[in-house]
């Protein structure tokens, strides 16, 4: 029978301050700067599942809410809320944090597919992943409706490169 | 009437070599890496038709199809293949390139939205776009669907986070 | 009365991957890339303590206990383990985890002194800060000891010098 | 007999915004960034050329005859504008470019000599070029010259060394 | 007999600008910034003495007397001002200057301990060092008094981590 | 009457460990990376020779005369070596070390004319240099014939590009 982690075991957190190279020269933070933070964390939180390498095979879309800017803190929290069997779906969540008034705004949430490989680069199975909040199990639960709409989505993107 | 740019006005290109520090110890680049250097192309393409600041709304979803490895040569190109009032969706589309045997191959292929800021941070009015070629239409008829896409799934997650 | 924050209050967790630009060429990390992370990680939670601004006063003495290599993770953990005027005492602890036998190990431990700022950039009022758990009072307690090594060492540094 | 690529089939584009740390603390691009940006561009056009590693060998001089800042575009463009038996020679253009105006100016041009290597980092045979335009016709034409120009000056730098 | 060198031998320096990347975003240099110049600065410095590779040990704690801006220059010095068996103590000097007014201020002074390793990690003997001007008699002869304070703060670290 | 400064007043030293980031995946250093190197430390000279901004105005042509690998050091020096109304012509060696063995060799070396600048980047009067040792009057008697090359071949390129 297949191995079972607690969701809770892979929850990675990364705390950084927003520095000038990760900013435009109006001291806003750059999009793909956030969506490289969410790849390393979502990378890490698979990992500590699958106890191995991991590379990223795609992500769901990404809405960015707010801006974070120089000298704010962003928040990153991520952990692994669905499996298949060499795949893990990671949810990850940035929030950016005023210093000053200690407002924390939510800059995006993304799902984040990595696929867990061995030596040769090759898909490898993963354990599986259990929810022990009323948070986790809303994750769990609605993991199956993306992965299918993922599955969608790759098939029409297939059709319309072929 | 609002002012009409062709689409090939905001073609930007770029070639480049995948470096160490753009890979994990395989020397196999990571996935953030590559949606940074789409976000900075894509926000080229977009600077160039509405010539003025941009900041990303949104990704939509990206698969990663094949990977890219140190030593590769990876080509983006981006285009504005749509526009709202003031915003911008941008085609983007990433080949990498084995430099021994010349073999291309589809990393990624990608839309970004894009919106176009005044001085103040605030969104403004962009110029339309106009399809020239089999493909630029083909991108631009079928941005309505992805458009209207956009806007249920962001619905949805708004209600989620409520 | 002077205002008094929980010591879990400024805590604060940094969790990376060790990539190869953080490396030597043996793919050991630098001792000199460990202390910017021990900075960055000490300001933040300096930062969070006194809602505002700070800079580095000084490090406490380092022992590097064991190397991590480039594919490890490192957690940084931080938290304000006592207070002066307008100085803040950080207490970082680093671990290195090998991903394929999820094998910890002490990387380092370092108290940081960091000081509140105004935007003139003179030392300001900083909260108090107050244990709750055992470890944080041990913390806590300990702090004046180290505290006046410090003064007298500082002492000794300006008498050389002059 | 020699094999000989078309000159256009060599030609590589780079399209970059202008970053803060591209730049000194009054927003200016540094010089070095520049010869940087273009030993990248003329490495990729050789590489394509040659279809495997090369090293920089030279650079003609450079004049910086205008700045580029913070927020600006850069484009760069390269191609193999002459070879030798190993070598070859790859002429780049460098442009800036205004965002709010469009005004494109001249950054600098620069003839960068890049030789192919073998896996044992020895020189190996390149195929020959063709120009196909004007404009390459009178890159190709111009190239004895400034090769005879290098050769004497390399003979001069060795005879002031010795 | 063993082998024992002068201790100009080693001396070693690094003159830099402080870029916008090395600061806040308010131009102030990052204390993390300075220590990861000292730590390659005193490994250069352990390197050319010993004649092979090497680990950082440990710092002793370090004072930041003084800031430094974006756009000031630093400098740094270090040589071996002591040896073990297998290791090495660097004595590392920073020295913040102003461009304009040509003041200089001293910035930290450090003290980092090396160890010199073979191809497998393993500590490997290093020669002697021989002191030669007066300054550098005194860094030699309180060397051991600072080496005895080192052991006894490690085996006090030990007991509380035990 | 023009203030003038000893050659050896702007003197600066930079000696750099070689690092994977500064490397292609066969671990030998770029070009550019190199070029970028020269030029920050060129303008440092230029900066303590005329106590104020600079800009780089041109690089003669540069012969990489042998490489330098990962975990190689690399030693720059540079002197301001000829001055002209607001220009500064800076003599840059650049010289590897192989740790192991000790060996030096030459990696390339450069004239770089830097600009004095003002505040509103106006180029601005410089004091004159005076060369002491044997080999700076070398550099400085020589200096005039490259000065007249480099007119002679900007007033060419401008004719080329008109
Ligand atoms: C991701 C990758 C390893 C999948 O390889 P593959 O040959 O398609 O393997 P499989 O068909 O066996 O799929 C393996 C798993 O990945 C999942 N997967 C594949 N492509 C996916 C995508 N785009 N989105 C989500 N999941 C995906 C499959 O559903 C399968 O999951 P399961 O085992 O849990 O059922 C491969 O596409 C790849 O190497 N991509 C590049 C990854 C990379 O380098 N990313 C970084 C930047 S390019
Ligand atoms: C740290 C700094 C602000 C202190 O300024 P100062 O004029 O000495 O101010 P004060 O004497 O009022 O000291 C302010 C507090 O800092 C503490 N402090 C000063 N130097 C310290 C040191 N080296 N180690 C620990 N604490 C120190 C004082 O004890 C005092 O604490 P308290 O208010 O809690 O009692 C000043 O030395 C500085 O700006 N240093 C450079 C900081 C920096 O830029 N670091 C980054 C890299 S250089
Ligand atoms: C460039 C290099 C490979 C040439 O090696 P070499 O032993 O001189 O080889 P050769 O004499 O056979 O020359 C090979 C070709 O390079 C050309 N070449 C050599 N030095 C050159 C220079 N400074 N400028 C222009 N062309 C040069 C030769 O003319 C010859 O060209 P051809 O085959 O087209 O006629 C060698 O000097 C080297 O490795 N330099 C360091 C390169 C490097 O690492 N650069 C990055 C930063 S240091
Ligand atoms: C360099 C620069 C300031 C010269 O401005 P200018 O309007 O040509 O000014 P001037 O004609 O008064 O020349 C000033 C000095 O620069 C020298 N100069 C100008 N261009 C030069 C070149 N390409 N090479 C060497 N010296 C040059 C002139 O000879 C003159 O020297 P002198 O005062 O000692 O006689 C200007 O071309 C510039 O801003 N270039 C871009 C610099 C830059 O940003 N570089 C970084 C990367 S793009």
């Amino acid at each position: 029978m297949k191995n079972t982690l607690p969701m809770s075991f892979s929850k990675s957190i990364q705390t950084r301050l927003v520095l000038p190279p990760d900013t435009n020269h109006h001291q806003s933070i750059f999009g793909g700067k956030v969506l490289a933070y969410i790849d390393e964390i979502a990378a890490i939180a698979a990992m500590k599942h699958c106890q191995g390498e991991v590379v990223t095979a795609s992500f769901d879309s990404v809405d960015f809410v707010s801006s974070a800017y120089a000298g704010d803190m962003i928040e990153l929290e991520a952990v692994v809320s669905g499996t298949g069997r060499t795949s893990m779906e990671v949810y990850v969540r940035v929030v950016s944090r005023n210093i000053k008034t200690g407002a924390k705004k939510l800059t995006t949430e993304s799902f984040v597919t990595m696929v867990a490989i061995d030596e040769n680069g090759k898909p490898k199975e993963v354990p599986g992943v259990e929810p022990e909040t009323d948070f986790e199990r809303h994750l769990f639960e609605t993991g199956p409706i993306r992965q299918e709409h993922r599955k969608q989505k790759r098939a029409l993107s297939k059709k319309r490169r072929a």
